[in-house]
């Protein structure tokens, strides 16, 4: 019989487990981090999306925090959060929600072109902090770093609103993600800090007095060595890790905090392949490639010293369907699960798994509420 | 200012939008599909999970229905239907919901192991009927085809039970989204007849009386012209389709039924790419193959005659991460679209983009419930 340690939680379902121990730990190391680099850490809890593990962080002396929506951002102003920033380029169409929550806490927001901003300058009721987005090289949004015109102009007409205020340049280097090793993550981190801190530079020049400059993924804050020029990071993923961040080298074996526990449905000795309870729906179909080149959702890990061990990888999940997973088993292993057996997902992408879930399951058997992803 | 058919229903964040005359178009093109070939039609309900949308198959006579999990199950139960048929693998941890569920209504369960079988022979409290899962090429879930001896011996245990009601052999051809042609899907649906009715013919010998033959996927029974042999057809995704049906052929231009509208929050002319509020978890990961070899998760589609148009091509969305969606635009289109513009999305895969929702909002404004995802 496998995975004893999961027993007396009773799973029935495809259930989100976490090892508390390890999430505090993996925040207890980025709190460090950014201390002893002197930042300031906002970190992003559109990871979590929990106002208790968000707590966890309050507990440790940080009041401010980064989200991705405004209705994360609401769920957490609910929760007593009176400084967030929305990390996503302001969507003009939440207007109301915006005045509604700028109202209460102190809200700072991204902006990317001066259409966002003449539109906020007209429509904001209360005081905001904005920051320019600026695409330092991963091109998904912002303003092109080399671009600096754009970015002075923008920065020239937020000062010039009345309730806008600057707050500086911020960005996020989501290419690290696609890394190939850990010197690659360092150069990225390196050239985006200097990228910012030249179109800072020729900020200051125009009179504008104060721009910070906030970055935010999480292999740079996890591996980077000099965050010098940087004042705020923004990493989120790092409270629970994933096999992706694992594959970049970025964290270690025994450092995810979260899985995904799931019900084996069937077993198929023909092909040495178990099919979970545990699909798209509930894992995501976010994937990578193994070392071999083959496209994989995850990696099953078993029972090591009362939690999971390390990410098996004779265990791959190959398939997802709606509701079913496909685990293909290499190894001695494969005998001993049985069908009503629960096993433990390693995710490829722990953020997109634990989105849609109303509450995390501690390996203790506690609850931990979280909001329930960002679709209504 | 583009889509004006969007205007009246204030769109602000990602919504599931649904053309509710061509799902009912949809629906009844399958039902007449199913009188003409004298199957009976036990829609998959895993597509819409909505209680109104499945009354409008009761609305037609029909009274069964398809389901892929217990929790969906007894959301269907909550609204009336009294006979459903759970289309996965017997979950064995679920069996207190099981007894609960089959206490109330007809309930139809899938095994394909000899455990599973034992499992229920020792722990059902109330009649349950009982269908062999057969592998007939997919490789998912299921017995293989070319194991006679073991779909026999199975049977024979089930027809042994006393609470266990053999129904018949029921297999999904899931190998038909991977088809390259309308020929090869009818192949494919071909040779699964063949397949299974060769497995009847040996269970029948055993004297066992009466075994029905399920099939279930949306290419199958959308083109497939031959209906001997099937009993029962169990299709799903046909009510909106989507771009994987529509690559294959097995839909028209303008058959989907529903769609994600997503908000513009920036606009990159120098790479002629937009970004929209509309990420991984908002329209799934889900991704195929363009004609080219690019991997996309969705098409935009234009305003046409008070809906949306066919998919447009120059417009596919090239990347997706937790909230930002990557629009690419080839066409004049581009200019004509703004930051605070709704755009709409056709989905890869609409099963997986719609399930975390909790309604659909029609054209017209209103509405519609359904249950949401899977996840708790």
């Amino acid at each position: 019989m496998i995975n004893r340690f999961l027993h007396h939680l009773n799973i029935s379902e495809p259930t989100v487990i976490l090892d508390e121990q390890r999430v505090k730990r993996n925040i207890e190391r980025m709190v460090n981090r950014a201390r002893s680099a002197g930042v300031q850490l906002r970190h992003h809890a559109k990871t979590h999306q929990s106002a208790e593990i968000a707590s966890w962080f309050k507990k440790k002396g940080f009041s401010t925090i980064t989200v991705s929506s405004l209705s994360m951002a609401g769920y957490f102003a609910d929760h007593g959060w009176t400084d967030i920033t929305v990390a996503f380029p302001v969507n003009i169409l939440e207007i109301k929600r915006i005045n509604r929550l700028a109202g209460k806490i102190r809200l700072d927001l991204l902006v990317d072109s001066t259409e966002a901003v003449a539109f906020l300058d007209t429509h904001a009721e209360y005081p905001l902090g904005i920051w320019i987005k600026v695409d330092a090289g991963y091109r998904r949004a912002g303003i092109p770093w080399d671009d600096a015109g754009k970015i002075v102009c923008i920065a020239q007409a937020i000062e010039k609103s009345s309730l806008l205020n600057f707050q500086g340049l911020l960005t996020h280097a989501g290419n690290t993600y696609k890394a190939v090793s850990i010197q690659e993550i360092r150069r990225i981190h390196f050239d985006y800090r200097q990228r910012l801190n030249n179109l800072k530079k020729e900020i200051l020049k125009t009179g504008i007095s104060g721009c910070r400059i906030s970055i935010g993924d999480t292999p740079s804050c996890s591996v980077g060595e000099d965050f010098n020029e940087v004042d705020d990071i923004r990493p989120g993923n790092f409270v629970f890790y994933d096999q992706m961040q694992y594959q970049l080298g970025v964290c270690g074996d025994y450092d995810t905090g979260a899985a995904l526990a799931c019900p084996v449905v069937g077993k198929y000795p023909h092909r040495r392949q178990i099919v979970i309870y545990g699909g798209g729906v509930h894992l995501s179909k976010e994937s990578m490639l193994d070392e071999q080149g083959h496209r994989i959702y995850g990696y099953l890990a078993f029972e090591k010293d009362g939690t999971w061990g390390q990410a098996d990888k004779g265990a791959p999940v190959i398939g997802l369907s709606q509701e079913h997973g496909i685990v293909e088993i290499d190894g001695g292993i494969f005998d001993e699960i049985s069908i009503g057996d629960v096993v433990v997902v390693l995710p490829v992408h722990i953020c997109l798994t634990v989105s849609p879930y109303s509450s995390y399951t501690t390996l203790g058997g506690r609850k931990i509420l979280k909001m329930t992803g960002n679709c209504r």
